[in-house]
């Protein structure tokens, strides 16, 4: 599937929300890439950078407005019966291949945050220009 | 447009969002692309999975919380006129080309639901990284 | 990184989106990708459509639930320091690449709007089809 210049085996995902279950989402798509041998390069934006600040991943990060309190309950229960965090997930993905976090520039200033206030987790600083630069292959937001 | 190993036609949408506004806006989307030729596979996942359960497809599922009052009584009234639901928007997009709706597994088990629970218009159960790996052009993640 | 059919030069953007947050890291996106001399469509669907009504731009349109008024009165700060608003980076853009602007036909029709009522930002209407059609690289959903 893999064309000349490799853009078949590149994923650029801008995680811009910070709900648990979008990122549990992206987590598990991330996972599945790298498992397929794909690069995978993620700019951590607004309020997907604000969960990455240091002591911060498991905490509580809500879901989004539709998915009412049954959702809510229904997310609790998984993790109850051993389902993986959202970052324990990104975590074996950036074990497994190569998939590298950003935070963006912009939303750290934003924030008023430095990369020493951010999780391990988190591998640079990056702008967006050089995030777009860098994309070769499937772009995705979420 | 196409290229030699066909990424051009082929567009891979993951379904996440449940909101009637967002379902239509990604029918529309599959539709277009089907009257195009492009080969479509979409990966039902949380709580657009959810919406597919038997008998729930035009049930009211709500809309992105910047719709507004104002929002909703504007689809209300469309729907009125004679636009079609999002879930006939699909139903011709499927007669018209090649669309194939894919139940998240991970999504289904989450729900605890099994592929018979689900309306007739999914067409199957499919992994995540089964999914990536069939991707070969254009992601969308609605 | 352009292949032959040009492709990796072309990103378009289905911006349904229209809170704050959201206009403003698609903005951002677009600023980069006008700046690698990428080629950008946007296509102005539902609330994103909604927002570039006439003398409209500039207004309150909210943030994602997720922001909380924490992020609020961040985005808010942000702009005291004179960090460019959403639509003066959008405008940035289109003076600096090939930026165009697409109201989606459908979004319009639901609205009861025509063309004249949208701010100058926009250059035409558009159907889905033919925006897909033209969709040669990347796609995102925003």
């Amino acid at each position: 599937m893999a064309d000349a210049n490799g853009s078949a085996d590149h994923l650029s995902l801008v995680l811009f929300s910070g709900t648990d279950d979008k990122l549990t989402a992206a987590s598990i798509l991330v996972a599945g890439a790298a498992a397929l041998g794909k690069r995978v390069d993620i700019l951590l934006q607004y309020w997907a950078l604000e969960v990455f600040k240091k002591d911060c991943l498991e905490k509580d990060h809500g879901l989004s407005p539709e998915a009412g309190p049954g959702g809510a309950s229904l997310l609790w229960r998984a993790g109850e019966r051993g389902a993986p965090h959202w970052s324990e997930t990104l975590r074996q993905a950036k074990d497994l291949g190569e998939v590298r976090l950003h935070a963006c520039a912009h939303s750290l200033e934003l924030f008023g945050l430095e990369q020493s206030d951010l999780d391990p987790l988190v591998d640079d600083v990056s702008g967006v220009a050089s995030f777009m630069a860098d994309a070769e292959g499937q772009m995705v937001f979420v």
